[in-house]
């Protein structure tokens, strides 16, 4: 089993979707990806809390194995997001960004994790995930996401990390943002060709479609859920899942191990957005995913 | 093999998309479906069209063995529909629709279509898709379809129709505002709650979710196609491929033909889209349904 990396938020969400709402709820895409991927992996985060993290939180990811040695304390209030989903729940409107501690963001890796295989920069400004990916010394499979944000403003910046991952995860709306593309298909090859071996659209509620420069395209649906509670964290639980599975496999990753991850991080994800925050995704077990896997083969089988 | 029942519209279609455009073309449902169902089955068509009808267009079905005692030619114009995509061309944006001789539609069955097997009811007024199964004497197996100006103005004219059928094919969009779900998935079975044995649900880009009572649901993506030309008309094409490839097995339908049916509808859709109008469904042969389909399940195989 490999190590990984992964440098992002960890946060504190205002979440309101008609199911109800959660008010200062973990959150964060380091929360949400750790968890995922500590079921499968040895996970080591990234990334700045304020003084107001609570104890509790910290020993979510502490008693999943998750090294916190990169995790910073540091005056000030966490990262808080708000927003609310409306309808089909597709998309999130932000009513609220306080970046507070994540303002001054400057990712240090202890000593020890520069050795990390798996690397997955998610979703923050594109320079900080370049410095992260200067202080590994190896690594074997790096990750990326990003968001509209980034491509907005800093699309050169994006550009060069692209450059130097082997995978992106993005949304389908942000891959079509990145390439100018009508549709998700058409942006995939245009996505690899700026360097990725793959990329893996996220499709929300229709699943996902992975393109790879060797094999094409992989698409499948999401695993139907009727009533979804909350989707934030979804992608990142996706990622989360995506990359435990990889890490966990004794090859390099292949076409085959890909696709696999794939499946395991929409099994994931599909547990995320049964409930508020991470509540669902933290009880999750190997077993439950196992059960709903096997559900899921059901369903998309001929 | 058993007969095919179509009851539907046969247009004139001016559409504009991001490829161009087209003034006139030939378009409505039962044409589409026509096309699609006639490369596996036969089909007899019910239907109405104006003395500005081309006889190329007879003749395009003519040659495929389409039985035409049904389609009338009255005095003044064929049914006329103008409309516009944009961008992800998920949605038409209707600029004008001139009902013409379709407005007095009074569908009358020749004798001999009376013992037809498998009825598709396209979308038209729910009251003459009940004139229409009034008229079949045992049918064996009955779909239909319908769309937002039907749910909205005849929403209980609609639902003794849903009674009366084995299978809906609805869009995603028309699945939610009929049942007032959030989405497909949790739509899906309300809509069997209303009748009909199973529904299949599409889904456009993101291909298809079937929900039968007996077997929950089966979903899948649809073919990649990074150039989508002219989406009118794919809904149909479905619902013809489904059919066709129905009425062409031994068996009244089960649920592995219905699966396959929905992936021959799907295959077939996947065609239509790649040019404006019938012009690529026309020429579409078994041959290139074949090889689409191996090409298809490369892309979901795990």
């Amino acid at each position: 089993m490999s190590e990984i990396l992964v440098v992002g938020s960890l946060a504190y969400d205002s979440i309101e979707t008609p199911s109800g709402k959660v008010d200062r709820a973990l959150g964060g895409s380091a929360n949400y990806f750790s968890l995922a991927a500590s079921l499968f992996s040895k996970v080591r985060v990234v990334g700045v809390v304020g003084e107001d993290y609570d104890q509790k939180d910290y020993d979510l990811l502490n008693n999943r194995g998750v090294d916190l040695a990169g995790l910073s304390k540091v005056p000030g209030k966490t990262f808080h997001w708000a927003g609310s989903y409306e309808g089909d729940l597709n998309e999130a409107k932000t009513l609220k960004t306080d970046l507070n501690v994540f303002a001054d963001f400057n990712p240090q890796l202890p000593e020890h994790f520069k050795d990390s295989s798996f690397v997955f920069l998610a979703n923050i400004a594109p320079e900080l995930q370049l410095q992260v990916l200067e202080q590994v010394k190896s690594p074997k499979f790096v990750g990326m996401d990003t968001m509209n944000f980034w491509i907005s403003i800093k699309k050169d910046k994006l550009i060069d990390v692209l450059k130097k991952v082997d995978l992106v995860l993005i949304n389908e709306g942000e891959a079509k943002m990145l390439t100018g593309a009508a549709n998700a298909i058409s942006a995939a090859p245009l996505i690899t060709a700026m360097g990725p071996k793959a990329v893996v659209i996220k499709r929300g509620e229709y699943g996902f479609a992975m393109y790879t420069k060797d094999e094409g395209y992989f698409i499948l649906p999401a695993m139907p859920i009727p009533t979804v509670v909350d989707p934030t964290g979804a992608g990142d639980t996706f990622a989360g899942g995506f990359f435990g599975y990889l890490a966990a496999q004794k090859e390099v990753p292949t076409i085959a191990n890909l696709k696999q991850a794939c499946i395991m991080g929409s099994m994931m994800a599909s547990h995320t957005i049964q409930d508020f925050s991470v509540k669902a995704l933290a009880k999750v077990t190997l077993g439950d995913l196992e059960k709903r896997l096997t559900e899921y083969k059901k369903v998309i089988t001929v």
